[in-house]
């Protein structure tokens, strides 16, 4: 048996996840019109469609900046996605200009863990073993490891939590914005480069 | 005896030149009423001004951005003076802008000929020099070396032609627009860097 979902009910949904009116709609529906469980369910299968997508080439996009404090702090940033057509949508741009601010705001050094230069972890890794020489041997590496992955996460764009979503229970990562973005609008969705600058720096 | 300036020609002057009112006054008298003289005096004196103020330090300044071609290329420039008060300046952020505009248009790779990477050098010189066979050895070496510069010139901003005055019988190079805004700013004003981004590239 199929419930009656009110239209207000899939609009809300649709505003706090970015789906589609249809899979909003079927979402609440199985879950019976609890408005948690249907986000849950959307992103679950967003994630899905995400990994899916991650194959397919990425060469539109768009090319946005963000200039704060009176022009003491500027980002350029470059998002990607697969046809001009999504590149044109708003809610690709706004996806573009929120991470424009949040650069701006939390200043990352680095789009993903694997932009991090080798010899800048082995440097971070060798304080956090001088660091670690009171810590019990089985658990050393571990614990080097952890503050490693924990300090290289902070400086991450990918990896930070979205500034926008500090006060709330379980903010999001940049990254699971991105994949969000990916799965409402349909495209592989990746962030390509951004440049920082701060005044006199 | 001194010639009578009327107010308009001053003004005039000062509107072409950015040069204080009294400045622009004196050398009209000078030049005998030339306005044409009396920008080469004034030009003049500010590259001498100019040449003083380069050792004083710029950390103030302005970051901005230019977005071209519906978000297809952008940049982001980071231009420094010496105060805050010149900082916030119509004239400083007009010259900020119309920097970051050229960048857009002329695509430099590097601000100055001091930041291109020594092998980038090494390696254009040595094509020059394979291309240089044929002519007489002693004329090869200024061959190459010529070649090589205005390869250089047309990668470094501030050896670039002013976009804006392709169609004058003199062109501005950026450094000399720089010294210009220097001169008529009063402080030391520097293009630190800049960013530039085309969409995939």
């Amino acid at each position: 048996m199929s419930t009656s979902i009110p239209a207000k009910l899939v609009k809300e949904l649709r505003d706090k996840t970015g789906a589609g009116m249809m899979d909003c709609k079927k979402a609440l529906e199985e879950a019976g019109g609890d408005i948690e469980a249907a986000t849950t369910s959307l992103r679950t299968k967003g994630l899905a469609d995400a990994a899916k997508r991650a194959g397919r080439a990425a060469n539109e996009g768009v090319i946005d900046s963000y200039i704060h404090a009176g022009g003491r702090v500027g980002v350029l940033i470059e998002v990607n996605c697969e046809t001009d057509f999504v590149a044109r949508t708003e809610e690709f741009q706004t996806f573009v200009h929120d991470v424009a601010l949040h650069i701006a705001a939390l200043k990352p050094r680095f789009v993903s863990t694997a932009d991090v230069p080798e010899d800048y972890v082995a440097s971070e890794r060798a304080i956090y073993v001088a660091q670690a020489e009171d810590i019990p041997e089985h658990a050393r590496e571990r614990a080097v490891e952890g503050k490693l992955a924990k300090h290289l996460a902070s400086i991450c764009l990918l990896e930070q939590e979205y500034v926008r979503d500090q006060n709330e229970k379980k903010p999001r990562t940049i990254e699971q914005l991105r994949v969000e973005a990916t799965a409402s609008l349909g495209e592989n969705v990746t962030i390509r480069r951004f440049s920082l600058f701060e005044l006199g720096q």
